[in-house]
């Protein structure tokens, strides 16, 4: 695979970002920059504007998906900006646009993203040390089938430097169904 | 508005791309490089992915919108990658996700695209010097609401300069609706 | 196939309806409902209004697919509420959620819808007298790849027999690629 | 209000699906068409099938939001079929099209749902003996904004019964934001 990764922040929303949070997000987003991926984000504030601060401090490129049909607002450090139009659902898109994703603080919405990367098998790390949802789940699985377990990570480079190893592991054998292009295009 | 701009190439995908719709799609994408701006295609062949490498070749970034739910495959020429998992459900992304659109060539997948930015009064130039949808719509609306016509160009540079033109006017006062943005975050 | 058949009804909105196109969907809605299919439409006024409005009439079942995240407003003739929540996108799902579809009048939405049912490869024919879409698209194939010719027809009944007839031929050996379910459920 | 109430029931899929969450969920199928609702479930089987045919049992009417293009495959007693083409995106508009939902059993798939109706402030009630998800969030709320809390119940009949009061209440003032309808229509 030649293609730049691209690694997904999840997490806070305005509303429930704490200033660690917000700090530690925005080291992730240098930590994603220094490794050449591309850090992509739900294009919001929060943690999503923190990653992405912290990727183009080290001259990293950035990707918001925005649930809303126009392409503003979004934060100012999006290069490139995707409008879905579709809500809500737009947290599928975010999860199938990456190689894998870390957990940085987060309520309900961040719990909605991380069952999708569940179901759909996409490797995802917690930011242990930022609270919230990045707490709640660390190790846990969220159903019996055990697809995919939350992994632990203390600091934003461990947090990063383990999600490569899963990703690295995970394109090896992957599990995840996903679908299949098919044969007429249009 | 600082945020780069985004605009999209529309037209044949591989099965239908003529040798010279491929050679002016390549055209377009490097002027689209040249202004600044960013390249959206729905990140597959023939005229998405001649536009694409045009864009590369000028040193332009460049964003693929995959109707699939994993980022692979993809034309090489992609930096950014989304993969929707919506189908064709994803042509009003591709739309949503661009300030102004040209078309090069295209068939029935184009055309729906084309009728989305009507609705949502997107400014759309057509290269009619590349067959296909571009030369059949040239000229057109849609329906009798008149929201917006497809310009015809008969050059890349014409297509590029004619379709900022249209973006400047549009900013000025947008007719477009678009989906508000909701107060809670999550 | 033991499940009821489902028979979307497209055309002009609220905006664009005429007099004359509104009274032929209420007959198309009444046909649809004495062959015993459910009536599909986008669940809003105009065409879509009058299609289920004959259906009720004849005691057959409606099925409104909204673009909104809320399940009103809707016109009142809708038996089951769908609120897609993905804007204009919703329209490839009024197309996958029908055997067939039947055009009445319409414009550039309606255009969107018929492209899709094009590329998706389900028939489609079109009242030729209702005007508008319906009579422009009579019997055109969208491009040279001739998926799926728009047939025309010139009452409400022959309109539903006409598709009946192609929606029994397709049953026997559908082209039609569509998404292929995954091994595993959640 | 005068259309039909639509209740949802989300929970376990085949995989994971036990005997006693299958016998229950018939039972609240039973239930919701017994105060003459619409039972809607995502289509598929285990707690989805069961519902279903719970309602079927007692006259009701069922709808089937599929996430897959196709409306086959499905379970046989859906009366009406949506094929919605976006993936697992489609759990947004399973409960998008609800009044209100009841978790019966369940895993990830049905978490997923759950933060979903949280998010968007949508009634939603456990029946706590089903176990699963139903058991595990009986109480809860997803985070600190406390928009909507998991209430308990042991048994269908009390189940629907709790839901349409909770449904009542929220109709007099509802948070939810949803997406706005558009002045304009196509």
């Amino acid at each position: 695979m030649s293609r730049r990764l691209q690694i997904a922040v999840i997490g806070s929303s305005k509303s429930i970002c704490t200033k660690k949070a917000y700090r530690l997000a925005e080291k992730v987003g240098e930590e994603i920059a220094k490794i050449g991926a591309t850090t992509v984000t739900g294009g919001g504030h929060g943690v999503m504007e923190a990653a992405m601060k912290g990727a183009k401090k080290q001259g990293g490129l950035t990707l918001g998906i925005l649930p809303w049909e126009k392409m503003d607002p979004h934060n100012k450090y999006c290069d490139v900006i995707v409008a879905t139009g579709i809500g809500w659902s737009r947290d599928a898109i975010n999860l199938n646009s990456c190689d894998g994703a870390i957990i940085v603080g987060g309520g309900a919405g961040t719990l909605n993203e991380a069952t999708y990367a569940y179901i759909e098998d996409i490797p995802i790390v917690a930011l242990t040390t930022s609270g919230g949802m990045a707490k709640t789940l660390t190790g846990i699985y969220f159903d019996e089938r055990k697809t995919e377990r939350v992994i632990g990570t203390r600091t934003p480079r461990e947090a990063v430097t383990r999600l490569l190893g899963e990703i690295k592991k995970k394109k090896k054998k992957s599990k995840r169904p996903g679908i299949i292009q098919r044969k007429r295009d249009y």
